[in-house]
């Protein structure tokens, strides 16, 4: 994000704040940031502040930030999970400067050297309960993820954290989980030898670190599990029409799940398009 | 294929046959076939039958093409399943002709514009039973794939169908199940503005068609039940840790599934790889 909002302009000074030494440095190097501070510092000298590490420490650090800035600083987090993180600030006198946002998208790599330009580029940002905070605030942060080339969605903090448990989360622990179960048969080498393009794709996800995704699995704990019982309830339907022969069943599922074709790639009325209006900005 | 075998000029002269007309059209247009012929005619000039369709009707076209073939020539198949088909010929005078293969690449979408070049390089082909196949037939088979840069592993029919029931089958009914539980879901449209890329790249699998699909499933019920059962086995568990916050383990649970990186980005030793060897033939 710090490369596509350089590259946008929206960006024109990028100051870091990060407790790891090795990727500060890396940081730095790689020109994502121009310098790294302190929290303390960087609060201080900037406009908009970007809270984008583990849920579990956005909980703890985004208070202190609130503490910190100034009467007219915009705040905002990339967090994949809100409800928890809202509620924590709910009575903050400095609520209306933050805005809850949830840029949706990601790799499974982590740290200074896995980030990629132009990967928000036609993705979705979720603003969640956009009432609770200034319009101000609100319109900075839409501007800058409009710079990105995003659409935006929005929804409240508990629709959010619904909706990302099936389409985000779910596939997260469905990754994990098929990742044990091949690696739990004995002849691993055969199967991994044999590791085709499905598999790689279908099980991508479960590279994914531990101390991103155990805290967001921790914070979405009962609609991760809603949508984790209604995927094995789909899955043990597919296993028992094929151990009881049920072919027309079994074709009827696999002749449903493909209607996913259409909805992926059809249009969807209800979001708030870019349109390709990128903004650019080219002054200092 | 066809459009790598003959930039590889490995084959100069392709044939094809296909009972749908305006797929035959659309082959010749394209220039994946030089022409369009019936079976019997096809098969009296071909050196070498590739026979690609799915694995029900396969099971019909085999027997048939190999009572046409004279001594000489070399007959293989794409298919996903392999133990009742090879159980189908084995009795076959022409048995020696025929050498079962799985070149384990393919995408979800089909049909004659879904062809793309170099699909197959740097992927696997599994040749099944080959002792079970004369020689010479074996050596054309295996110098077609790496002419596609292919590496290839050998393993008999049942250890075929029993790791790729893992590998590539599961991976498949996880994503049509993962595709159906979302779907089941009443805020389908907000669902679908926000499918991500790990979504998206989770699920695509779930828009494989179903005449290829459905007779996999058929003809690998055990072991695909077998790895369906296994899959909702670690689900299961996993579910069970973030309802009963059993934080520890689903940690551990991560940890384990992360160990797919190395396996996946690491080198298979009993592989037998084409090291980029690739044979290109320039002959006419």
């Amino acid at each position: 994000m710090a490369k596509d909002l350089r590259n946008s302009r929206f960006a024109t000074e990028l100051i870091g704040v990060e407790t790891n030494e090795q990727h500060a440095k890396k940081a730095v190097e790689l020109g994502l940031v121009d310098r790294v501070e302190s929290l303390e510092e960087a609060v201080k000298s900037a406009d908009i502040i970007l809270i984008a590490i583990p849920v579990d420490k956005t909980l703890k650090v985004l208070p202190k930030v609130l503490d910190l800035i100034e009467s007219g600083t915009t705040v905002t987090d990339m967090g994949s999970t809100k409800k928890i993180l809202v509620d924590s600030v709910a009575n903050h006198n400095r609520r209306k400067n933050y805005v809850p946002a949830h840029p949706m998208s990601g790799t499974e790599n982590s740290g200074p050297t896995a980030a990629e330009e132009g990967l928000f580029r036609g993705k979705i940002t979720i603003i969640c309960d956009q009432e609770e905070s200034g319009p101000q605030h609100v319109a900075l942060i839409e501007k800058m993820f409009q710079s990105l080339g995003m659409d935006i969605a929005y929804m409240t903090a508990d629709e959010q954290d619904h909706s990302t448990a099936f389409v985000s989360h779910l596939p997260h622990a469905a990754a994990f989980a098929l990742a044990n179960a091949v690696q739990s048969k004995e002849d691993r080498n055969i199967i991994f030898d044999l590791a085709s393009g499905g598999f790689r794709s279908t099980v991508r996800l479960a590279k994914s670190s531990g101390s991103m995704w155990h805290p967001i699995f921790q914070q979405n704990r009962t609609y991760v599990v809603e949508a984790l019982n209604a995927y094995i309830k789909h899955l043990k339907e597919f296993r028992d029409c094929m151990k009881d022969e049920n072919d027309e069943k079994l074709w009827s599922l696999i002749e449903n799940a493909n209607k996913i074709r259409s909805v992926l790639e059809g249009e969807n009325p209800h979001l708030v398009k870019n349109e390709e209006k990128i903004t650019k900005f080219y002054t200092k």
